[in-house]
C-alpha cells in the first residue's frame, strides 16, 4: 500500500535510499564503513586468541553495530512510500537478518552457529555498490549473465552428468580399499578433479583408475572453454549495444545496436545522427 | 521397417516422444523425476551405512523402477512408427541399459559390478532436455564444438606429445626414487599439473625436476587459452549467425536481434513468432 | 625545475633514457643483463649450502653491481633536465631502492630481511621492456584492462563477498576439529578452493561440508568465464580499434590490418611507413 | 645442392613426402601406426614388472623398429631432392634423433637415459597430422600465436617478475622453517601457486603468509583472463580472414579481410563477387 509520504520522510527516504551525490553518497559510505568493521568484528571474534583476551569488547562492539542498524532498519521501514513491499523485497530480508541474530543470540545463549547469520550481514555491500556508478557496469554483466542462462544451464546439466559418471566409474574402479567410501564420495572426488581444484585428500592408486582420472582432468581442463566462450561471446555484444546507448523516444527502452536507426521493439524513427 | 501406426499407437507415441505442451510435456516431466529418482537411490545404496540399513528397501525400490521402465521400454517399442529405428538408436540403447542391469544381477548374483552399468540410466535425462526448449541453445554449442573439431583434436594431440615429453624428462630426471616410478606414472603426474589439477600425490623433489615442472604448469596454465579462445570465435561466429537468420520481408537486410519485433533499418515490422 | 642541459648532459641523457637504435639500445641491452644478473646472485645466495659455500663471493659481487647501480642513479640524476621530477617518478624510486638495502645492510649488521628489498630492482626491468618495442602491445594491454577496471572491481567485490560467506559456512559446518579453525582461515580455504589451487592443506570431512565445498569449486570452476569474457570483449575492441587508426588518404575509409600497404577498398597505396 | 630425380627417386618422394590420397598417404597412415606403437613400447619397457619379464621382448621389438625408421631414414635422404635441406630441417634432425639413441645404447651400456631421446620419435607424428589435412586449422592456431606473440611475451615477462616478487616476499615472511629454505624454492611454490596447480607439497602456516598467499591465488585467478583474450581475439580474426579464402592473383598473398575490394599488400583489384 502506497502512502502519503510526510515532507520529514521524504527528506529522510532521499538520503537513505538515494545515491546521488550530498547526503546521500555520504550515509551511502560511512554505511559501507559501518557493515565492513562489523564484518572485520565478526571474523577477528572467530580466533580463539582475540576471542578469549578481547571476546567481552567484541560481544560491546557488536550491540552497538546491532542497535545501529535496528535503527537504521526501522528508519528505511518509516520513511519508505511503500513499507510492505521494501520490507518484503531482497535488500529489506537482508537487512533484517542483519539484526535479528544477535537478539536470538540473547534469548539462546547457546545460539552460537547463528553468528553466520550475522554474516549475511555483507551482502548489503551490494546495495551500496552502486553509490560507485557501477550500476552500469554491472547491468552489462547481469544482462550478458542473463542473457546466456539457458546455456549455462545446458552446460552444467552436461557437468553434473559427467561428473556422476567419472564418480560412479571411480568407485567401481578403485573402490574404498583406495579412499573411493561410496559413489556421493566418489562425484566430491570428480568435483574436485574436474573443477581443476585437485586437493588430492583422494586420489586414483590403480593404474585404470590413473588413466580414466587423466581423461577426466582432460575433459575439465579443456571444457571450462564452454562458459568462457558463451560469456564472451555474450559480453562482448552487450558490450557493443552499450556503446549504442540509444533510448526509443516512443517505448523508451534501449539494448539497440549501433547501425539501428529503427526501434527493434516498437518500430519508431531514430533521430539522424552524424555517422561516426 | 515403416509400419502404419494405429490410432492408439500414434496417440501413445505422441506422448512419449512428442515434447510439445500437455501431456507430452507432462510425460517428460515425470520421466526426469522417476530418473533422478532412481539415481539418488543407487548413490545411497553405495554408502555402506545405508545398505546395511536400508539395503532390503533399496532393492524393492530398485525393481519398482526397473519395472516401470521396462514397460516405458516396450510402450516405446510398440508405438514407434519404425521400430528397428528406435531400438538402434543411441536412445534406444540407453533405455535398454537401464533396464538391463536389474535384470542381469538376478541371474548372477554376484555382478554388483554392474551397478555402474545402471547409472547408464542418467544417460536418459539427456534425452529430456529438449523439454526445456534448449534445443536450440543446445544447437548453438554443438554445432560451435562440431565447427572447431579439427581444432579441437590437432589441440589435444599436441597436449598428449606435450604430457609424453614431460612425463618421460621428469622420469628420467627424478625417477623411481621421488616417486616417478614408470613413464606412465610420470604422463599421469604430466597430466595431472598440465591441466593444472594438482594432487600433490607425485611431487618433484630435485632442482632441476621442479624447474621443469614448473615450465610445465606456465605452459598448462597459458595454453588453455587456445581452446578458449577456438570455442569463444566460433560461438561468436555461431550466435551472429543465429542473428541473421531472421530476414525483413521488406528490406531483406538480416543481423536482426533475436528479440527485435521490428526490423531496425527499415522500420517494417516482423511476423509474430511463438513465444519461446 | 627544468634546468639547461649541457651538451655533455644530453648526450648522456639520450644514451641512458632513449630506447632508439644505436647506443641508447645497447645501454639498455647491457642494463637488462646487469639486472638479470644482480637477481641471480641475490636467488643464488638465499640457498643455504651457496651462500656457505660462496657468502664472501656474493657479497663482493653484490657490492660490484650495487656501486654500479649507484653510478648510474647519480648520472640520470645528474643529465636528467628535471632533476625531482625523475627522483620521484616511479622509476627514480625504483632505482633508489635497488641500491639503497646494500648499504642499509652495511650499517645494520642483522637486515637480511631486506634483502627482499634489493629485489624491487627487478621492477627496473620493466623500464627497459620498452626497448623492444613492446610499447605498443602493452598499451592495447593496458588500454583494455583499464577500460575493464570497473568491471573488474565489481567481480572482484563479488568474489570477496563469496568467499567470506563461503568461509563462514564452513567455518560452522566443519569447525575447529576440521582444520577450520577460524573464519579467517576458513575464508583462506576458501580462497585456495573457489581459485581452483586446491593445496589440500585443509580440506572437509564431513558429508555436508563436502557437499557446501563441491558448490564452492563449481562456481569458482565457472565463474572465471567472467573476467575472461570481460578482458577478451575490451581486447577484441582495443585491437579493432588499433586497426580503425588508419585512414586511407584517398576513399578516407579505416578498418585496415596493420600490415596492409594498399587500402583494401580503393587499392590507394599507404605512404611508407617505418617498419616497427 | 638440387640434384637432378630419377624417376624411381620422384616416385619413392612421391610416396614419402606427399600426402595426396593413393599411397602417399597410405604410407603416412602406416607410419604413424608404427610410431605409436614404438612409443608404446618405450613406455611399457619403463615399467619394473615388464621390463623384468619382458625386457628381452622390448628390446628385439626396439631393434626392429629402429632398424625400419634407419631405413626410412636413408631412404628419405636417397629421394630428397635437396639432400642437405632435408637432413638439416626440422624433420630430419627428428627423424636422426629417432634412430641414432639405439645405435648409441649399443656403444654405450649405461646410457639408459637416452631411452628419452628414443622418445623425442613421437615428434615425427607432428609430420604426418598434415595427412589429415589439419594443415589449414594448425595454420590459423599458428597465425593467431604468431600476431600475439609479443603481447604474450609481454604477459610471461610480467608473469615472471610477479611470481619473483611473490617468491622472495614468502621467504621472508615464512622463512625456511615453513618449508620456504630458499628463494628459488619460494619461487617454485609462487609457479606453483599461481597457475592454481597447488600441490600442497610446501604451504604457508603464518597469518601474513596466507595472506600473502590468497592475494598470489586471486592474480593468478584472475590473470589468465589475460592470454586468453589475446588469444581469442586474435583468433576470431584469423578465422573470420580464414572464411575469406582470397588469393591475390597478382602476388598471390592470403589473409584479405571479406570485404575487401583491393590486394592490401599490392594493390591489384579482386575480381568482383556477388554480395553475400
Amino acid at each position: 500500500m502506497v502512502r502519503e509520504q510526510t515532507a520529514l520522510q521524504r527528506k529522510f527516504y532521499e538520503v537513505i535510499f538515494g545515491t546521488s551525490r550530498g547526503p546521500g553518497r555520504n550515509f551511502d559510505l560511512a554505511l559501507i564503513a559501518l557493515i565492513i568493521a562489523s564484518v572485520i568484528v565478526v571474523l577477528l571474534d572467530s580466533i580463539p586468541q582475540y576471542h578469549s583476551a578481547y571476546g567481552d569488547l567484541f560481544l560491546q562492539i557488536e550491540w552497538g553495530f546491532t542497535i545501529i542498524f535496528t535503527v537504521e532498519y526501522f528508519t528505511r521501514l518509516w520513511c519508505s512510500p511503500n513499507r510492505k513491499r521494501y520490507a518484503l523485497s531482497a535488500f529489506g530480508i537482508v537487512d533484517l537478518l542483519a539484526i535479528l541474530p544477535t537478539y536470538l543470540a540473547m534469548l539462546l545463549p547457546g545460539a552460537n552457529s547463528l553468528l553466520v547469520v550475522r554474516l549475511i550481514r555483507i551482502l548489503r555491500i551490494f546495495r551500496v555498490l552502486r553509490l560507485l556508478q557501477f550500476l552500469s557496469e554491472a547491468n552489462v554483466l547481469a544482462r550478458a549473465l542473463s542473457n546466456s542462462r539457458r546455456k549455462i544451464f545446458v552446460f552444467f546439466s552436461l557437468m553434473l552428468v559427467l561428473m556422476t559418471i567419472f564418480g560412479c566409474l571411480m568407485y567401481v574402479i578403485e573402490g574404498p580399499v583406495n579412499g573411493f567410501g561410496s559413489i556421493p564420495e566418489s562425484i566430491y572426488w570428480a568435483i574436485v578433479t574436474i573443477s581443476t581444484v585437485g586437493y588430492g585428500d583422494v586420489v586414483p592408486h590403480t593404474a585404470l583408475g590413473r588413466t580414466v582420472a587423466a581423461c577426466g582432468m582432460l575433459i575439465g581442463y579443456a571444457i571450462i572453454a564452454v562458459p568462457t566462450g558463451i560469456i564472451t561471446a555474450e559480453l562482448a555484444q552487450e558490450i557493443g549495444r552499450e556503446k549504442s546507448r540509444i533510448n526509443c523516444r516512443n517505448c523508451e527502452r534501449s539494448g539497440h545496436d549501433l547501425d539501428a536507426r529503427y526501434c527493434k521493439y516498437c518500430g519508431d524513427r531514430f533521430p539522424d545522427r552524424e555517422p561516426s
